[in-house]
């Protein structure tokens, strides 16, 4: 690791001894690390499964370490899940600015969630599996930050069906529509299957033509 | 599953003492409901992290008998994933005799999917997260099951693109139905939505427009 850095700058913040600004790269690059360990350990072996002492192994950080920083398992998992949704809304938002029109805004929700799951497919199951795990604070933080994403996904589709005047339940069209993004963990094969854009273009047509055709006043 | 011939053949192999044939539907009975009472724990503590000692306490079969007459938690979970998908294959098998268009074919095959799952959502959320538990022999019996049935969606799905004269990528397609379906043991509120037909007209409907629309020769 650079475990030295880490732990000091770690501990610097704690203690509030920190003068000088601590580089941030560095300390960012290790969580993710360690994020990344404790994502394949939850994976492996289900969170129930998965002991600190296992995630101290897989993560070369010492079982005492893992405490210091992060307290328990339950945070890691809460960080695990944090840090990847915080990614794909903040991404999500950059790639809809400036652009207008509601069929190519979804176009673009499908890519940026596609694009991110097939490159964190180990996560994408760790969210999958363990949504229930978290309790209390962490679970309501993340809940935030979960249906933040969810109405996103709402509004546009609310967009495309006031802009081509379209009936169908939103509910059950964003749910399926994150069904069928959100299964392809079980099954993308990297060696034979296409990449995200062309399993989003794929999906997005079947979708798009699903909601759009004979939408109007369709049985709902 | 065959479970009453194969189960009585197999005390009488085991003790050799049950000469009359036991009567099917209690023993039948009993399995189900330890299946249910299994299923329940694997779906609270995940596959890893239950115990045969919890599987005992939640079934009220002590851990001598449930290790006599399931040998392991790993049958267990074999038993549950076989009796899960031998029923919905069976199931499907009766409803799609008799039915020539393929359209309808395929709105039997959601509706038969969701009404099942809708039914017994704890053993749909054990099938999702315990899929790559089973290893060996319970893997391949119990893989050659999920082809079977993931095989029938891939005829429903190629015989309506001849008939209709359509161009989709059937995996595709048919990965897309499958989450679509699954991924509703992760919202499903039977408080606040609608039931498995309304859910199967909807989703249906987004499937197959999406699927029917624009298709001759859409890109692929």
């Amino acid at each position: 690791m650079g475990s030295t850095a880490t732990r000091s700058s770690g501990r610097r913040q704690r203690s509030a001894t920190a003068l000088a600004p601590v580089p941030p790269t560095r300390f960012d690059q290790r969580l993710k690390e360690i994020l990344a360990h404790a994502t394949d350990v939850f994976c492996q072996k289900g969170y129930e499964g998965a002991s600190m002492r296992d995630l101290s192994r897989a993560s070369g950080m010492s079982l005492a370490g893992l405490y210091y920083y992060f307290e328990s398992k339950e945070r890691l998992l809460f960080l695990i899940q944090k840090h990847t949704f915080s990614t794909i809304v903040r991404r999500l938002k950059a790639r809809l600015e400036g652009v207008d029109d509601a069929e190519e805004r979804v176009r673009i929700f499908i890519l940026n969630h596609l694009e991110y799951f097939l490159a964190n497919q180990q996560a994408m199951k760790v969210l999958s599996h363990e949504a229930e795990a978290l309790k209390n604070g962490f679970a309501s933080e993340l809940a935030a930050i979960k249906r933040e994403y969810y109405r996103i996904c709402v509004g546009l589709l609310d967009d495309l069906k006031r802009e081509r005047e379209l009936q169908f339940s939103t509910r059950i069209a964003v749910l399926s529509l994150f069904g069928m993004m959100n299964w392809i963990y079980t099954w993308h094969n990297p060696r034979v299957d296409a990449d995200a854009e062309a399993i989003a273009r794929e999906m997005g047509d079947i979708f798009l033509q699903g909601v759009m055709t004979g939408g109007r006043g369709r049985g709902r």
